[in-house]
């Protein structure tokens, strides 16, 4: 099934500006974890969704799903097929959307933007800081994927983290990463602005759906109390995309679980308001409610 | 076993003020959605209730727990015999309380007001507007409830609405009908008086469960994120209650679920303080709180 | 919903030879037992079911569901509720099917066969003997309604039992009460015959869903290992159908699982394959086949 | 993850005799039914299985698993997908093992053998005999395959089944369809030959799980209890495939459940196992048991 | 396994500050209920936590996981045998953190602080004020426990409650016992100091984790709508924390549930930062934080 | 609670034969595989049993549960633990009964009777053959267990096995090690005489539970189809228990499941039944109905 078939149909790739690329990529091997099976649960509950996002009808300018990316093989294997798919994607002008999978698949597209030679930077909304040289053993670890992404030199941001390590946080200060932690979203609300005023105008985006609050989303492999809620997560992303251009996103770890299909609508309709926030013109958003908000 | 049967007995019809109406009705023929679960749920929870609802003892002014509807014809005769049960009620003063089973059901206690020639207007707190004119070729959908009630020239408006489709946003605009959308209430809190002026005295409430946040109300047929939190639940009845008096009532779509037994607990518990909102004196709500929560 | 609403209209009662009467009694108050969900599970199971039941066509005699009986009052209430419905479906010719709920609804369908004056005895398919005089101090409780019928000097038969306490081996034998029990199925499979001879003509069958095997019945208050498998249950209904005529019948004890569909869904296909069975000319069972089945 | 890769790494299409081909196929657009979720649930739990079946190491001959096939367009555009697929895989003497997703799928692979002008039939291992001319209105519903590929002129022949409709019973006299219903199984065992002498000699074998007995598959659609066993299923397969063989297979209408990773554990198993059948050479079966079996 | 065995060692009762006591006890004896069950799924989800609980290293300070506590006899003798090993503790300096298990259970650490004759306070936080004078003839129940300790003589203090009887209403004003209940904390925020200036400087805190929302803590006997979530339950205990000791503690009513992992997850991450509020110097709480709280 | 504490109240160690040892062990560091939470679990379920296991009254002889034993160290000081428990029981002839926790613990109960320098043998009824020397690194995993048990010079034979790898046949073809493997069952049924003449004539068992069929136990780590069935299981341990006694027992793996709780029943159900067999004068074994058995 495509991406919000009940709506509309399956664009050509030439056609669509999306193009969504399933990634069931999962490392463990301990059984049943789960997210493997993430991007058909987002395919299948996207058929529950409506044309309009509340704000715009983001299908209006196409949406093609790719047949899944082959995960049969080694970690390498696997990003390597998925950079392929991305890269077609940014020749065209296109936003590749992910759909993993364990967030060591961001990697990928990762490269296939750096490879095309523009600034970007990337936006990471995460409970964990990902930041690790390895973890157990392993340097392609879901726990390790913003260490390898910012060892490429591209300029991270973190926002909703609420779990991390020493060595993480030694990284973070040693290489001035900027970051929005949950505890401060709670403490003090969302900023007028999140994002320096320097970092680039570019952003790809990946979102760890364990940044979600716990409560909302249970189905994922190490749910987080103290998390974002649903306005709270469109705020910041509609806050970073101001004056900016989400040019690439991936929706990442949702493991879904049987009684809570509550969790795969949600990652679907996350997918299909970040797409909307991706195509917006960038003065869409609704400053004065902004402003209201952070009086609050 | 009749409601909240741990601390009041089954009062005779004549005895008690709430006739609890159980209708278990779900339309669509899939198997297993599990709606038709729901009115049996929410009694065998509300075992667990106290009988002080954190305001009142709604209790005291009886409980009558009536067999559930016959479901088993055709919508209209569904409809029809819930309809008679209602019309019973009214006529002998008494706020009949369904419990859902579908939202489709609510146009029957509506037709049933309808006929006593009171003037009403119907309280609408769900994340859907169930504006549509036909959903998959059924008119009679829990999709197009309030439509229908509204072609029968009864005001309308809604409350916590959080997904629409174009067909209703038009149709609310060229009918002028009145709302107040979840992303607002994030956005601005509570308004003092929620109602217009000149809406009418008397309320029909009808409460589609899925109302509340996905994280507290899973179990539902299409939960979605972005919506109410128990107090401000209960804030929002109790403001519309403010000089006005809810003559009937319904709790809708609630969709039992093995682990969730929190959620029929809460469907439960909602059921309960609604029935304290609808037999409070219009001035027992705590107005100096109504002020500060304004403030904030 | 009505039973098998796929494949027949709802008949009128006068037209229909089963009465299906849902029957949400449960007695014991602990939170989220759940045989109260039972009937409804079944019925929206039925969906499922073909007209063909594999030997005949039970649906084309007719099927009329009624709303559910009222359990809102105490025990004897609702047993009252069920006594008038059955009663009024024995007084017409009808077969009465009660969907439960707890066992103990069992004396109600009986008593009103009882109150007919015919000469009738009662088949009980079940795990457990159900045959003491008090549980929990409550005469009324599912595990004493064999003790209640066989006070009233009707004779039964027990099949499938594997759980009983002393007292109800010491009642089985002061009253030379007839059992074809699970561990004897096991050893030396069905016998050609299991009634014996001067075992009246006429049958009440109360089918307590734990007499399955609890790998096959899983959702079921006290599922017990060692039990009866489908085709097993099916050689027993018609063994005892042999010459003689069901005219009532129930299907107890289903606790519906969510992730347990084929439990609601097997207990619906028995129940329509026990209609089969009920309205089955005496010869028409495959004679031969049960002759080979002994052999083995 | 590929097929099995605890033990095994994966080799090439090349080097491979087996083509695991993952087929997400669910045409029915209901929320969450999940049979979309099965190939993927194997290739999880094949994790767990030993290189050994109990009688042959078929991964030596080595395992492909390829991406899985592109789901997104309409049935049409899918199959053809598939059948690509396949017929690659039979042009240089692999056997396609196509995972499902819905039974319809299997027209794929038969299409493309049907296509490589070899002579072959088909034997379904099912509940369900899926000869219906359309459902719902579809003639591509997985209720409707078997009917699809006789319309072929492919000999088919039916194993397991135990719930038809009339037109299936019709449509089974009037075109002599061989079977070996789920009752003739329980009453007689297995017989010591299966299949007429005449079928043809090359073997397509399609299994729906839920053939097995609902207490050893409940996570499939429609569960049916009285079917078969785990070494009744090897048995069966077994005897058909003595003296022929299989040159293509599938494994459909799992829909895994998340307490009941015993299901999908199972279904991986039976996957193995059929490869193991599908390589063995002919004389390999034990014959002197299979005498002893029919003995019982 | 002990407990965060994934960070640090198991040690010696002697050389660590925390003695972490599983206390399995669940005295209803109803089938399956399940808080039996939470001590042993806390130390399960403890192995995914940090070293790092967000502010401070408390593991660090040494963390001793005893065997569990013998709950087979009577109630009293689950309290006296679970009354030594917390009297060990205190004698030796140390920090007993129960996990529960029933409620009822804080009698013992309570008793045993008692004991030493040192002058302290009880903080509960909870959903239900526990304060009847016996539940179901049991004076020991879990819905008893605060009125028993208080008869001790001891100050308590409530936080959280939104669920309350008559009975517990009167006890509370005729013995002048304080509390900010989760209504007062939804419409007023967290006062900048919680406690009375002259509550004891020692404080025993009891969290019965359904004070949490049931969004969050849906795994627990009687999950309450309208409690706290993650930040402000660690914001009321840092709170209360302010220049005062908390002696012991106990984390009690998970009942874990097998889709919910976030729940024992969450009561294993609080357990963890109640111990690190319990051992971090008193002004270390970050001041202006919680004065710009209030101001919100 | 203790085992069957609603027919039995505590004996003391000394006038109890059985002494139940919980031993929640768990080595696996993965998040929520489940067993430490088995023991538990069917303490739990125990209270639904009856006195009376179909045969006896075990329980007459008195039942003693320990608390559970300390797992919170190494491998080596968990099997120690537990290695003194045992030792005390068999020195004051009484019967220990270990309920797991992992296979792997069972090394403790048997080097324990080791010491003794009684003569015995180890009956192993399992799914897998446990005879690895390593695995994942591991020498005491409990895919290790009888190969060490083994390496004590202990007499062991195996029965239900269906899943072994070759380094197993290897082994168990090297040291003439006695099988009934479960497909020997399914074809032959079960031996008059299973145990070799001169197998000791004391005997430990050891009962890991995924020899039942996936199908009743689905409820554990590794489920297999293809396994024992509820009477087969008694059959084979009445059989082994001819002329000989059983000293000492396990039951390991139970994972409980939320839904499942007919496993935790049936796992408690076992350990009963197998107090009994332990108990029962050897004459008292229905010896007709074994020759019944056989002829079938
Ligand atoms: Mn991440
Ligand atoms: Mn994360
Ligand atoms: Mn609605
Ligand atoms: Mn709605
Ligand atoms: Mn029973
Ligand atoms: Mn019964
Ligand atoms: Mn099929
Ligand atoms: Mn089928
Ligand atoms: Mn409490
Ligand atoms: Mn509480
Ligand atoms: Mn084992
Ligand atoms: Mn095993």
């Amino acid at each position: 099934m495509h991406f919000l078939s009940s709506e509309f149909p399956q664009s050509s790739p030439e056609d669509a500006l999306f193009h969504i690329i399933p990634m069931p990529m999962e490392q463990t091997v301990s059984y049943g974890a789960g997210t493997a099976l993430g991007p058909q649960a987002i395919l299948d509950a996207s058929y529950q969704l409506e044309a309009y996002d509340g704000t715009s009808y983001p299908g209006e300018l196409g949406i093609y799903t790719s047949e899944a990316i082959d995960c049969s093989g080694d970690d390498e294997s696997c990003f390597s097929n998925l950079e392929v798919a991305c890269r077609s994607a940014y020749q065209t002008g296109k936003i590749p959307v992910t759909l993993g999978g364990e967030h060591s698949l961001s990697i990928a597209p990762v490269r296939a933007l750096h490879a095309t030679r523009q600034d970007f930077g990337v936006i990471q909304i995460d409970a964990h800081a990902d930041l690790r040289d390895t973890y157990e053993g392993n340097p392609n670890s879901h726990a390790c994927v913003m260490r390898r992404i910012h060892e490429l030199g591209i300029p991270i941001f973190q926002i909703g983290i609420r779990n991390l390590c020493k060595e993480e946080i030694n990284y973070r200060k040693q290489h001035h990463i900027g970051f929005l932690d949950a505890e401060a979203i709670y403490q003090n609300g969302i900023p007028i602005t999140i994002l320096p005023e320097d970092f680039p105008r570019n952003l790809y985006l990946t979102f760890d759906i364990d940044a979600f609050d716990a409560s909302l989303m249970p189905a994922t492999g190490t749910p987080e109390p103290g998390g974002l809620f649903w306005w709270q997560a469109l705020d910041i992303c509609r806050n970073i995309a101001q004056n900016r251009h989400i040019v690439g996103l991936d929706i990442v770890e949702l493991a879904p679980k049987q009684e809570l299909h509550s969790c795969s609508y949600t990652a679907a309709k996350l997918t299909y308001a970040l797409m909307g926030i991706s195509s917006a013109p960038p003065e869409s958003a609704p400053l004065q409610l902004i402003e209201k908000r952070f009086v609050k």
